[in-house]
């Protein structure tokens, strides 16, 4: 890309998804390497699922990371640090019901081929400005990742409107108990924890996006006002993150390759019919092969209830509503796609209504 | 009915579903007889989901079976043995996901209106003879609950392949310590446990409604050939029970009201398809107020793949498969239905093909 | 007793304690009452365990209150109501690691025998007054409480210092949505919650028994200062109840019959040489047939160590730290006691010191 | 050490135990180089305690031994499979209950200080040669690992007598379906899994240090006779090992240094008296800084009672037995040391009697 983040060249997406037999299994994108099917160098993203509790006490996503790392650092002669920077690993743990543990991998090259008839994937990564810990959960963290997304997908010449899902890892800064203590005694109580900073995300990419606006926002609204939502926000939070990692996938005119992405929400977790209208608008059938990525976020409706029937995710003791949420979730789009290879990551404060929640897909143009 | 079996008049099902508050909460019952939806005299089954594990340690059904046999009790003033022996109280523990605690209660009673235009929904109830505990899982099981099936069809006027769903409790008598060890030692280890009686008594259901042919069975293909299948039956199995108790759901031109049954099996969990295709045939819309009850058993596939990509069902040692398969075929239901009031029982031996399972609805005729 | 509280005969107490093969196994109460260990009219108070999760959707305590009340019901002619009225049925879910779900039934009947030579266990019932929503966790329930709790001593002719177990359901009366929205906003948010009605019960007991003075207390230190505690305190909390249900267990020298109580508090969980001690001082050995009752509360130390090394108890979203902490205690407590019939429930607000919990034991004296 | 495997010069062992705030944590390790405590050449075996479920999808085991491998990788110039082969990498997932993760890192170096006092811990590690599916859980690998115990604690100078822990890795060769069905047609099934594999190595132990005889053994009495056990061994077992790994804590006079072993068996779960008499035997008090490791086996009593009263572990379907055996035994054992940093691992067939399990304390000497 140029100085000012113009595209001076065409590019493309290439992607490649693999089951895995385990956290840890990278033998699928050895595999792709081998076969030629993507270059290591050219590697951007993995997203993926493991088999993990998707909580506190899941250490699938740190044995996936390491895992994978290692397998770039070999290849690149790079440190796992140097690794870090330059690719997004992004493994959520929880394959709950059907799911199938598998990682996708998201490649960008340059692409010299003629110009495809239409709109392409377009992939673009990148870092907010480091927060302070009175930011999160607050306008300062929307309004510095809104401006970071609409920065990223312009570089890439992804018009607002054409961006179909943003993945984040959000920032959650350290602080001490002397600085909580203060802010609170200030009247202001720090919110940098999982809930805010992935509230606060998904608020900055609605703001992006031009899916609520700017004036409709202010600090007291977060985390209160569910009608104010984004429909491509997948935000999972991290403590210790100074920063806020992005990677915005948009459709381009300016992009090549064969890969389309486009997005829907679940208005609920029964919401089988936005799958099948979203499938429809991608001309995809059950079992398509062309399929090479769906994501989605879940959340059991904080209100109780289902279609006005009372559900018990949120009063059961012996399982936590998370792993309930991903499980109905994936077994709904899973049903609707023919194929057990969903990305389902939950808590989905502003990712949708209420209860419902975001679903892209990444399609084979056909 | 007259002392031949044969119906000497018109009867009809009334059914009333409700939600409930907990496994002990009548209160839905009470208002359905209030509002005089149904009488007690004339209730024959309750079938109803619980907020239990569907486990060895899941008390909700003993709560729910004490609280409304008390019901019974006191409105007809009987002992809690005569409820047992005059209603059939089948609870079934497990809401996982999206599904509503609920119960649905079915009364037959004489119907005096004019003759409905087609089929109705019949009811009928009975009992196998007892069991002998070298017979549970043979043959010997197979013939007598095909036997049982078949007569309590016969005399609901319903034809063997108008039978849709046989909701059964499967016996599985006890036995000493002693007969285990003789009986293993004779080189005929005894199976009565729940496994081999669920499966004996899906055979059963099979054969009754013609569904296998009784040449093709023998002891040594129960549990071993997947095969051979029924698609109405929904069996659970309680030790220490001598005789298996069946209700048998059909369809009749001798019958009147307005509740027509149907089912179908989902070749798997992700079988959405063949839920459309029944709900097509039943002119069911999603979220229609024609839908009183729907039923179904699911199992998570023992091969450990879906569509040929792996599932991690069987391998965690925190969260067992029945709660994962439960919550996955509720879910899938229930988003085509547009309705989480899904009774959903798992552990599906010979129920549908393996890791697939009946499903059969209770609507109101058109 | 008279009408001014002050004892005019000499009581006794009676205790049975029976193993039950599940929640509504009432088999060995019934027993008690055919041997005449015990009769339906002189029995106070039932303390058991069951095999729940202790948590939200634990239904075995409903179930075992309605087995238990039913025998009372039908041996005594009362309705369910009255039972509950005259009879403190008091079961705590979670038979976590080796204890034995049971029950141990306390009756008080007049003692006609010679005065036994010293001081013996009296148990007395009594309710606090009904609590409005905004008193719940503040000083009014503390002192209500401590009201309560002197004067049921004082009619058992207890003194204060000679309480040693404070069984209590605590009160969280219900209140609207817009009555909790106006507290909030005129800054004092109502606190009528599980966690705050415990605490605020320990510290009533705290306070009645001396082991707190009054004058160190206020609503700023409830649920804040740990160093503040009872060590006789065992409360549980119920949503919906009004007042707060007591059972006092003290020594009195006006009491007759051959039961003593004594306690003593673990400082942690580790902490056996307070069992050691506390056995010392009642002169009872590993596995001593003169055991009745033991009677304890468990909490995972809120600050994540445990002898200044980390537990994982805080940060496991497979288990609740609650069955961590009931398995834990007990099973240190049985390990003294050389017997797994320990009544361990858990969240000790107040009750002991932070990361540990009173234990009480009922003996027959020597 | 001699081509004859007699010592030719005295060795010594040094221990260093640090806990750990994950299972990747090796700061601990890395602080014990730092100072000296250890060298990365002499350390021949880390056994260690992770935050992980212990069953099949606990994948905190891998990410540890990924993490600590590399520790050594670096500091000693090898690969992965270089260290595998030079250290015992041991670590057991579930720190339930009181368990604070931990590891204690073992090595062995040569030592030219005066002769101590008295006996001292010797270390040796060794194989057992590869098995063939058909002798695991059968004599074959019971007298192949008694043969390969006997020649490593020959090796160190260690009697049979004086040997206190045997920790294994259980080999599980992998086999065909076909084999395996050809193997039942023998009338031989095998038995290549991980009870069978534990079970024959315990006994391999009990029969090289003379706990139980070999004439007492056959085919017939493993995973039979309860009666049968030893009190020094603690196995896991791992499918596609091949052989079985063996390291053999003993007690010789031709060692130098400061630690001792020594052992005793839980005859149940309740059993601290064990515990106590081990300890007075060690000198050894609550609390000791002179405590190293200590090393336990569990196991929830397959006869689902404990002192002659009902447990509950074998009937929860929503918690482990496994979790709850681990829980307990290590809050027993953890009571009477007064230190949470107890590693016990699960099942134990015929490690201890039915119920019980072996427990090994390392400590320094006086």
């Amino acid at each position: 890309m140029s100085p000012t983040g113009a595209l001076t060249r065409r590019l493309r997406t290439r992607a490649v998804r693999f089951d895995t037999r385990g956290p840890s299994d990278v033998a699928g994108l050895e595999t792709a390497f081998e076969r030629g099917e993507l270059t290591p160098e050219s590697v951007v993203c993995l997203i993926g699922k493991t088999e993990g509790n998707g909580g506190r006490n899941d250490f699938t996503r740190e044995l996936a990371v390491r895992a994978f790392s290692q397998v770039f650092e070999r290849r690149l002669g790079l440190s796992a640090t140097e690794v870090e920077e330059r690719i997004v690993l992004s493994f959520s743990g929880g394959t709950e019901g059907v799911v199938t543990p598998h990682v996708v991998a998201f490649a960008v090259e340059p692409d010299d081929g003629p110009a495809p008839p239409g709109p392409r994937l377009a992939i673009g990564v990148g870092m907010t400005r480091a927060f302070e810990p009175h930011e999160i959960g607050r306008m300062a963290q929307v309004d510095e990742t809104a401006r970071a997304i609409a920065e990223i997908a312009a570089r890439c010449g992804v018009a607002p409107g054409d961006v179909h899902l943003v993945q984040m890892k959000g920032a959650i800064p350290s602080y001490s108990y002397e600085e909580g203590l203060a802010a609170e005694r200030a009247g202001r109580p720090l919110r940098s924890n999982m809930v805010w900073s992935r509230a606060a995300s998904a608020l900055g990419a609605a703001v992006a996006t031009g899916e609520v606006s700017r004036s409709a926002l202010s600090d007291d609204v977060i985390c209160q006002d569910g009608s104010l939502y984004s429909t491509t926000a997948s935000c999972s939070a991290k403590p210790g993150m100074g920063r806020t990692e992005l990677v915005v996938f948009g459709q381009s005119a300016a992009w090549g390759g064969d890969l389309v992405v486009d997005h829907t929400v679940l208005l609920d977790m029964l919401d089988a019919a936005a799958v099948d209208a979203l499938m429809a608008r991608l001309g995809l059938r059950s079992g398509d092969p062309r399929l090479v990525g769906a994501f989605a976020k879940s959340e059991a409706d904080p209100r109780g209830t289902l279609r006005g029937h009372r559900h018990t995710m949120l009063t059961d003791d012996d399982i936590s509503d998370t792993r309930y949420s991903r499980c109905v979730v994936a077994a709904v789009v899973a049903s609707r796609l023919g194929d057990p290879r969903v990305y389902v990551s939950t808590r989905a404060e502003h990712h949708g209504p209420d209860g419902g929640g975001p679903l892209a897909l990444v399609v084979r143009a056909t």
